[in-house]
């Protein structure tokens, strides 16, 4: 069996194959849900279960982005995002938080202090409560500085399970790409002197997105943010849960230049590169263009359509995803494992 | 404001006090608590929220024991356990668990799989549903190990909220204390070898303590699993809310002779060192006796009462915690910050 690689912990297809094998084959399929809910049986951003009339949605993320202070943002605001936006993309009002803060001994308390203020200054931007938490010191050398686990508590009629995804479906993507992953990246290599363009797109889209899913929600059939491997590994897991071929125009892509033009020095696929303030959806065609348009009113100005969803002849193409390039050429688009720890 | 010291993670006094200024005292008193619930408003063993006819009870404990093996268990047996117990003591029927898992690069995959093993068949035999969770790996260097964030979902007709204990109310201890606590005390110092009679008591109390809070329930003003910072951590609390005095009997206190013998030795105040088997309750004089003879009924031998609850004369004495020695003396019970991380 070997050992735990970053690979493994990187979202793409290693995460997915490890998570089946070590966690939920393990569990019996009647313990994965419960409550007329959603569980580990559709592995989505998070689980539900019915509570009187509506669902109660839950998500459970465990931050360990390095370096903790990043343009755009910091592991504390991160955090907070990143579960509101797990709520959103299920479908649910954002309700309360319940967070850890797991620091190393030695830390600066005035540092932390002030990360703690700009999590709870997120929370009254928002209107989410905070009812609980745990607080956790490791001596020196046994955790990095500061990881911060957080479960986020929601309210939906109808949580977006993203099975329902299914042929004839568009596929929208929110607003640019790839922007946090970009950052995360150059600050572990030492290079946002040279790349001042880059910053974190974290930000919570209870604003934008939210209005738009509930506004059209029976059309929404499947929802995701393309944190860890990015829109790759968000498509081709919608394309391999029902064995669904998903094809997309790689150019529509919303890419700024900073971050192109970086990933491009590198050679790091943007397709597999990790944003925190946007989403993917996947939408009934009727409703594509209102989707879209709406949008872009509530803010979202490169909202915009870049695939589709169909059930494939060719077997081989079954459960993949595939680009089409300007050239009027096809290519696959797998989720690549960049090996890059501690992006969220 | 310095940095972070071993003693803020000891849940002890320096750890409440570090909470309510660093978290607590940000948040403003109407995000507190949702929805008829409670929260960090009264910083119990987790938090409530209303739903339909029935409370639902949220926990979140993130486990960073080390050893991640120890005599009676293992991180993922003690995550498991202890996050049901912090349900039990909240007066809920454990539902639902997600847990976040958080491994250092180059652990051993057979090692990782048999804990997980472990944590999954607790959950079976105790008919508790594992509805999602998180995978992230660290790279070398920057968590030592593994470390285990969970949630715990419950239900409840009516938490118990440890701020209802009143004057007159008796304190009961269920079982033996500071197994957990001087276990791993001697294995962090190497010491399990000369001292085979030490064994973690780490256990769910789904089938003894449970069943007696839920029938006494109108009569239990307070439950608490005293883990870390131990009985005395957890008396203070409660004397603290509202300024009552717990006046206990040191030799009341069930102690195993081997936990007792090393300590002792140690130089380590059993009183503050962790359990995970054990439940301290206050209840209503008039049922005291029956609360404490069902529990032996359902198999906890060494249930006991150990001390009341007074409004104090003295204004010195109130908000603390008195033991009568055995020659008639009476001595303040502080909670000690005994410095040792990841016990839990």
């Amino acid at each position: 069996m070997g050992a735990i690689s970053l690979a493994h912990g990187a979202g793409g297809k290693e995460s997915w194959e490890l998570i089946k094998r070590l966690i939920v084959n393990k569990v019996p399929e009647e313990l994965q849900r419960t409550l007329g809910g959603y569980g580990l049986d559709v592995l989505d951003d998070g689980a539900a279960i019915k509570l009187g009339s509506k669902y109660l949605v839950i998500t459970t993320d465990s931050f360990t982005v390095y370096p903790i202070e990043f343009p755009g943002g910091n592991i504390g605001t991160l955090a907070i995002h990143g579960s509101i936006n797990d709520l959103v993309v299920m479908g649910a009002d954002p309700l309360a938080l319940m967070d850890s803060i797991i620091v190393e001994e030695g830390f600066d308390l005035p540092k932390l202090d002030s990360i703690i203020k700009d999590m709870v200054n997120t929370l009254k931007a928002e209107g989410i409560y905070l009812i609980g938490g745990d607080f956790k010191v490791m001596p020196k050398g046994s955790v990095d500085k500061l990881v911060i686990p957080v479960t986020g508590l929601g309210l939906s009629e109808k949580p977006i399970v993203d099975t329902q995804l299914r042929p004839g479906d568009r596929i929208i993507v929110t607003s640019p790409l790839a922007e946090h992953g970009a950052t995360i990246l150059a600050a572990q290599l030492g290079m946002l002197e040279e790349n001042k363009g880059l910053k974190s797109d974290t930000r919570p889209l209870t604003k934008t997105v939210l209005p738009a899913i509930k506004r059209f929600r029976p059309y929404i059939h499947a929802a995701r943010d393309p944190t860890r491997g990015g829109l790759a590994a968000t498509l081709n897991e919608w394309a391999s849960m029902k064995d669904l071929t998903i094809v997309i125009s790689r150019s529509s892509i919303p890419l700024r230049d900073e971050v192109r033009d970086f990933l491009d020095a590198m050679g790091v696929d943007p397709l597999s590169t990790a944003s925190e303030g946007a989403a993917v959806l996947g939408v009934d065609p009727e409703v594509v263009d209102d989707v879209v348009n709406y949008l872009r009113t509530l803010g979202e100005a490169y909202a915009v359509e870049i695939g589709y969803v169909i059930e494939a002849p060719d077997p081989y193409l079954r459960g993949k995803v595939i680009a089409e390039t300007e050239v009027g050429g096809k290519v696959l688009v797998e989720p690549k494992s960049i090996n890059l720890p501690r992006i969220c």
